[in-house]
Formats: C-alpha cells, sequence, structure tokens
C-alpha cells in the first residue's frame, strides 16, 4: 500500500509542477527538522558554550556536546571495516563516490597535522570556508583564486581559469615543473599526500595545479575538477560574447557565481536522488528563504566523519581497457590523461560502486578507517544511540537492534561491553542499508539535514541574489536547463555525448524493489 | 487620537507580559521589514553580485547598489554641519552618545588606512567582526583577548581581565609604559589618534590597555569600557566562587557570555527605549529565532555613516567641577581618572546632548563630517531619495520636502543642482527630528531595522543557547535583573549608588509632547 501511494505521490508531482514544489518544500522541512537548528551551541574547543564556540570557525561544530564513553574492549575495532568478500551496490555506479568525494572536499576538511604536529588539537579543526563554493576549483582564498586564474594580460581571453590542452583535451595546467612546486602555485595548498610521491615523478609529473588540496587524490576527482574547470572557461567564453564591455574580473566573477550554483544543482537534482528513492527532489531556493533553519552553515565534526564512504570504492577500477586497482590510482591521474574525460564518465558510469557497510572497506583503505574511528575519540563524540536519539530514530536496546547481520551484530558483541558504547563511526555504518537507497538510516537522515540546509542556503541562492542579474540571461539559461553531470559533460567534450551513451550515478540495471 | 491610542496601549503592554510580548514581537518585526533582509546581494569590493561580495567580510556590505551621483555644485557640503548656535537636545543626556559610541566603535570599523596608504580601498573595506561582542572590551581577535586576560598562573584570581586599582578604583591597566606601548599590549589594536599624540605623555601616560582601538577616544567612551571591564571581573569572581572546580577558561568564557548578553540587554531595553517613544521594548531573543530576517549580520557602508552622530556632542563637558572643551578630551582620560567612575557617569546623565542635525557640530569635529561626506563619495553610495525609497519612506520632490528649516532648505538648494541629487548623508541629518525621538526619520527607520535584526540574531541569544546553562544559574539571575546601565554601575562602585542618583540616557525633565 505505501510502495503504491508512493508512485502515485511520485506521478502526481512528476505532472504538476505546482503540486511538484508544495510537496518538495515539505518534505525538505521535514527532512531537515530530523536534527536540531543552528546554531550549534558546541564546537571542538571546549565542552561549553562559548563565544569562540559561536564564533571562531576555525574549530569544528558539533551536534552534541562532549561525552565520555567507555573504551572497546580491544584497539582492532577499525577491523569492522576490512572486506571480506567484495560486495557491489546494485544502485550506484562510480559516478557517485566520485561525485561525494569532490562535493565534500570542498568543505569537509579537517585540519591535518604539521609534520610532527600532534592530532590534538589539528583533527579538532577545519579548514572548511563553510559554504558550497566549489574551492577545489577555485581555492579557499583569495590568492588561491587569483593564482589559478588566467591573467588578462597574458590573454585576450576574459574571466578564464589556467588550462593546458593536451590531445585537444582541455585539463588544468600541471603543478610541477619537474620535482618542483611551479612559484606561480607556490600559494595552493598542497596535494595531501604529495609528501608521500615527492620524488616521483610518474605521480608528480600529472598532478594538476587544481584549487583543492584532495582534487588530484585519485583521477575519478581530478575527473570532476576538469568537468568543472572546462565548463567555467567556456562560460566565461559565453559571458565575454554577450558582454563585450565587461572586464576580466566581471566576467570571471559571473562565471564563477553561474558554476557554483550548477554544482549546486546537480547536488540535490542528481545526487540527493540518487540517494533517496521514490520522491524526486528539485533545487528550488525559495525553500529555504524563510525558513526557520535558514541559519549560518558550519560544518560538524560529525559530519567529517559521516561522509567517509571508504566502502563505495571497489578493488579494481577500469580506465579505458585497463585493470587499476585502488591503490595504483592513489594521486594518480594518468588513466584520466590515457582516456580523456568523456570516456572517463563513460567507465565510471558503467562500473558499479562497492556498497556502504561493514566489512567492505578495501585493504589499502583501512587505515583510513582507523583514522576516522581516532578521531571520533579525540572529539570525544557521544554513543552512536545518543545520535540515533538525536535524530529522532529510536535507540538501540541490543546490539541486534542495530543490524540484521549476524556477523555485524557478533562484531559488535565482541568489540563493546554494551549497546550503549558503540561509538558513532562504528554504529553509522553497522546499520541494514535503507530499502532502496545506498545508504543506512542514521547515516542518510544526518546526511540529508545537513545537504538541504547548507545548500539551499548558499548566498547565491538568497531571496534577493536568485534572479537573472546575478548571472546574466545566458547563465540563467544555463542553470535552468542543467540538472545533471550529463548536461555539462555534453557541452564539454568534442561533438558532445551521443544519445545512447549513459552518464549517471544510478546504474541503468537497477531496478527498485 | 493617535497619542491617546499609543498611551494606552504603553499602559496595557506594561500591565500584561503576554500582551506585552506580542505588540513587541510585531512591531520589531514592522521596524525590520522597513528594509531588505540580509543577505545583501552587493558589497563595497564590486559593483555587482559576485562570489567575493557575498563571502569575503572585509568589504563593507550594502543595501543599495554603487551608483552614480551628479557632483554638488560647491566643495565645502561639510559647512552643512558647521555648529552656529549650539542646540541642546531636551530629551538626551550625555549618556546618550557615550552609549552610542561605544556600542558602535565595537563593529562599525571602517578600516583606517596605514601612513601614505590611499583611502580607496581602505575606506571601503571594514576590520568588523560583524556582532556585538564587546571587541571594546575584549578585542577583535583570541591573541588580543589573550593579551587582555589575567594569566591564571600570575594570580589565584580565575577568569579576570587585567586590571589596576588607583585611589580604590578598578581601571584597565595603562597601555605604555614611559613613551613605549608595554610589549604585552603590542598585539592590541594602536589607539586611533596615538600617532597625533605620540611624545604627548599627558595623554598616553593614561591611555587604557583596551580591546578597542577607538575606546580611548574620549574620557566618556573609556569610562564606559571601565563599567563593562569591572563588571567582567565582577562576574569571574561570582562564577568562581559558584563553581570551585571550574579552570581559569571556562570561567572567563563564562563571565563574557553573560557580559555581552547585558550589553545587548542595554541596546534593546535602555538605548532603543531611549531613541523610541510610545513602546517600551523588551529583549525578548524568541523573536528571532523563526524571523526570516535572522540571517548573519553584514555591516553596511550605509551604516557606517549613519551613525556619525557629531552634533550630539556639545562644546563643552563637565567632569566634576571642571568644564573640557571638547578639543581637550579628545584622547584624555584624565577627567575620568580625576573623577571616578561614579561621578563620572552621574555627570554625563546630569548634562543634555547636543541635538542631532544640521549646522550643529563642534567646530573641532567638522572634519569628521568631511571625512564622512568623502566616504559616502568613494563608495559612490545611491542618493538620499533613494535610501529614503529604499526603506519604504516618501521620496521627497522640492528640497523643503525633506526640512521645515528654511535655513537648511536654503543651504542645500546651494549646494545641489536637483532634490535628487541629495547625498545621503546630508540628507539624513536634514531631516527635522521625529516627535520625542533624537533622530529624524530615515536615520531612525535605518537603525531600528539594524539595530534590532543584529541584536537579536547574536548567536548568544539563539534557540538552543538561550538558557541558564549557558550563562549558570548565577549569570541567568544576573541577566534577568538587568535593564539599564544604572543596575550595572550600581554593583561596581564603592557603596553603590544612593536611590536618588540619576543615571539615564534620557534627561529627568523631558517631558513627551
Amino acid at each position: 500500500m505505501k510502495r503504491f501511494l508512493v508512485k502515485v505521490l511520485a506521478f502526481v508531482t512528476d505532472k504538476v509542477p505546482a503540486i511538484s514544489r508544495k510537496v518538495n518544500r515539505l518534505i525538505i522541512n521535514r527532512l531537515v527538522n530530523h536534527v536540531r537548528h543552528r546554531p550549534h551551541p558546541w564546537s571542538t574547543v571546549h565542552d561549553y558554550t562559548s563565544w569562540t564556540s559561536l564564533t571562531d570557525r576555525k574549530w569544528s561544530a558539533r551536534h552534541l556536546p562532549a561525552k565520555h564513553l567507555e573504551r572497546p574492549k580491544h584497539d582492532r575495532v577499525e577491523e569492522f571495516f576490512k572486506r571480506q568478500d567484495q560486495r557491489l551496490s546494485p544502485k550506484s555506479t562510480l559516478l557517485f563516490p566520485a561525485f561525494a568525494q569532490y562535493l565534500t572536499d570542498g568543505f569537509i576538511r579537517t585540519r591535518m597535522p604539521e609534520a610532527g604536529e600532534p592530532d590534538d588539537p589539528a583533527r579538532k579543526q577545519t579548514t572548511s570556508n563553510h559554504q558550497i563554493d566549489l574551492s577545489p576549483l577555485y581555492g579557499r582564498t583569495p590568492e588561491q583564486t587569483a593564482a589559478l586564474r588566467l591573467s588578462s594580460e597574458a590573454s585576450d581571453k576574459r574571466g578564464r581559469l589556467k588550462t593546458q590542452v593536451r590531445e585537444g583535451e582541455e585539463y588544468a595546467e600541471f603543478l610541477y615543473d619537474g620535482t618542483q612546486i611551479k612559484p606561480e602555485f607556490e600559494v595552493l595548498d598542497r596535494p595531501l599526500m604529495s609528501d608521500a610521491f615527492a620524488g616521483n615523478q610518474d605521480i608528480t609529473s600529472r598532478l594538476f595545479a587544481f584549487g583543492g588540496d584532495r582534487a588530484n587524490a585519485s583521477p575519478q576527482v581530478a575527473m570532476m575538477n576538469s568537468l568543472f574547470l572546462r565548463e567555467h572557461n567556456r562560460l566565461a567564453s559565453m559571458i565575454e560574447a554577450a558582454n563585450p564591455s565587461w572586464d576580466d574580473e566581471r566576467v570571471f566573477q559571473v562565471a564563477r557565481n553561474i558554476a557554483i550554483v550548477l554544482f549546486i544543482k546537480i547536488v540535490v537534482e542528481e545526487y540527493i536522488n540518487h540517494i533517496a528513492w521514490g520522491v524526486r527532489f528539485i533545487a528550488d531556493p525559495s525553500v529555504a528563504w524563510n525558513a526557520p533553519w535558514n541559519k549560518p552553515n558550519w560544518m560538524t565534526t560529525e559530519f567529517s566523519l559521516l561522509y567517509r564512504w571508504h566502502s563505495l570504492i571497489p578493488d579494481v577500477m577500469k580506465w579505458g581497457d585497463k585493470d587499476y586497482p585502488v591503490g595504483e590510482t592513489i594521486m594518480n591521474n594518468k588513466p584520466l590523461l590515457d582516456v580523456g574525460l568523456k570516456r572517463a564518465f563513460v567507465d565510471m558510469s558503467a562500473q558499479h560502486a562497492g556498497e556502504i557497510g561493514a566489512f567492505n572497506t578495501a585493504a589499502g583503505l583501512l587505515r583510513f578507517e582507523k583514522m576516522a574511528i581516532e578521531q571520533g575519540r579525540l572529539c570525544r563524540l557521544a554513543s552512536y544511540s545518543d545520535y540515533r536519539a538525536y535524530a529522532s530514530l529510536k535507540r538501540p536496546n541490543k546490539f541486534s537492534d542495530i543490524s540484521s547481520n549476524r556477523e555485524v551484530v557478533s562484531f559488535l558483541e565482541g568489540a563493546y561491553e554494551r549497546v550503549d558504547d558503540v561509538e558513532y563511526y562504528v554504529g553509522l555504518f553497522a546499520e541494514d542499508l535503507e530499502k532502496n537507497s545506498p545508504l543506512p538510516a542514521l547515516l542518510g537522515r544526518m546526511v540529508a539535514a545537513d545537504a538541504f540546509s547548507q545548500a539551499l542556503t548558499n548566498p547565491l541562492l538568497s531571496e534577493h541574489v536568485w534572479h537573472e542579474q546575478t548571472f546574466t540571461k545566458e547563465g540563467w539559461k544555463v542553470i535552468i536547463e542543467t540538472g545533471a553531470l550529463r548536461d555539462i559533460l555534453d557541452r564539454n567534450v568534442k561533438g558532445g555525448l551521443s544519445g545512447d551513451l549513459f552518464i549517471g550515478m544510478t546504474h541503468p540495471d537497477w531496478k527498485p524493489s
């Protein structure tokens, strides 16, 4: 009966825009209201509310205050994640984790300790701008943005980002000149693992000069940033043509306005709709204008953990005709440069992602699970059970309330004295997946609440900014016509995409159950 | 009839708290809704909406976009402000400008050009934290706050700010040691005009180590900061006694939470109620919780100009038995140290302030009027007429629509070709005062909209922070019991205040007409 109603609802909302918008508003409000509205009373700086916790945004905010938890019975809890038999997701293609990583690297930015610096307080802090601002493309600071822009004196083109063309394909410039970072790019955040690859010119010679320190982390992420790089320059060229009197600065700024909004549209209309099922969300900015939850964004320490979806990454990925074990893709842009952007998107859309959950993280990524568990302890997060209650879900009374999987239950029993001791990060991934969704319940609920309340409150979507004047007539048209990565890719690869090429996050063979 | 209704309303709302709260909410919403809600589409960085204009808060936001205005017929427009016969305000005492200056110096902070630096872009920028955060007391940055705090190792007292005691009176420490700023205070913003007084030890030897670079600008402002300094230390001592296990940091932070909220209560319940008439506003945080105008604060370039109330300062002020011409009070803390804090407040409450408006700025302050006019031009502000329309007021059709004062009209006619050319800053102060208020209409409307939407959206007043736990039981009681500067002064001067001592912004002889 419920299935039937959902289908009827989906049908009606698809056909009648006015109803569709009302349902959209209703459901988004419901999803956001599952958790407490911002401002958060606490951050990682103090265990109590202080002016610093309310204003100093270099600390991560927190949904729940610090709490003492009983430590697990043993110190190998990360084995909970260790992949046994690889499980693939029937629903998600590899485009899903590629986009998720690109998206979250932009604003979930735990500060990495400098060499010799202890984890505390570094890992309680963040380098985030706390906005969806395409910082992997544009950088985090005005100085970084300037370094990435093509000088208008050196070129007759206005508003462009620096690029190179290789075999007819437009990419970012390379970061290194031999073994050295080019002086013009010194101001950029260094790629995160670049120290580990110092001297390995197979790797360093192909690193791109990107705004984000994680945008070279894997060829899938570099692929995503390359797409938005091309789109930015395409938009700049369009704006320049339509407004011959505008200077370099204005062409750049307006192209950026459009690019950020395109990105947010894809977050809501492709990415969230892939996660959800039954309703088709639309990126309607007016939902947020008068909403009580429209309060300044501030990334939380909980959000930084819940988005570590390592199990989405399969052991092996295909780029063109070649198989790459996951270890060989780290910081390696060769697969992308070899196949080019179109083929990269086609390949990522043709392969299944891994399934989120226990016992499904590739061996090479297991150390990141350990780091996540340790970060949760460092920040003294409340228990998984506390977060269930916080998100208006039932607390588990026994371990078997968490999962229907006997192996999962048995691991948890072996690791924790009581069900209330289960840690947030472990509990998140211990739950069964929601029907027709790639995510389990608590994870899905916290993702949805934060995603909508952060994406739709972007200042470019605000009441007195969201109009044609901010984006130009041409830009506004592009915004209206874009709802998926495919739309953007189509206009940024030679000859466009033929109609039968599948580009998407939801595998074409998948059927809802 | 209207007078009668206002009186009935005032009577009823005074007697029935539930009605009072509803009326309060209704009127505050109406006042805030006279102007557009934030986020502002523009800042002083670009003439169009850009990601920078929406996010880079070192630029001033703007209510209206940049516009080309016809220049006035002559370049002596500042003479519009030149005091002829001093007019005193029947309503306002000198406590009103003292508080107004102290309040606004905390967050209206046009960036001053460095030596040799041009005005553009410096004066388009701001060093504001964009919050009512008592930065004159605590500093603008964590490093400044640290420099102002008493080290808990050097003392058995917790959570205190550094002070000295002189003749039984508690003041901030002095900033200078001989002709040098003490090394511990190097990190503070230098007092604004300290270069002009370099070598003048009569002045520099009495400058206080304050958080704010304008808090030494006059003894009235130093008086205000000294009051909140004493109150902070009193609160810290109270919290320490009630919570013997708390460390220095927590005692400090919670005392600061309380002090900031006390300050905001006085902004609404004493200061705004002095400006307004007919309704008694209460600082009810819940008014803002779900309001569509609860959006992040961002100081505007218009706000930074409209608050330059130089004409409130009379030619001569009495401190104790001595008359001080205004020029002798600049950067001079001697009058305050001579009479002490109690007498200073009594004296400021006994004298009439000047009246806001044309031809009433003391000669010594006229150069600040010229700077304000130039800043308006630098930022290419729209016209006075445009701001009337923006604030839902009628545009003037002719010069005599602006003022009923023939001299004012005649000056404007001599200065501007058309009524639409009248500059914002001049027009603001050309209007007649509102009945029973110290402010004219447009000025009052813009002050009210910004004041409420900035004060009540303070994070300490937010829905999940505004409770006893944030302030302690003792702190909460202090908050409830404080509604005026008199309340704070009473507990911070020896022997308190006897009942017949008047401390207030509204002169006791004043009667509404």
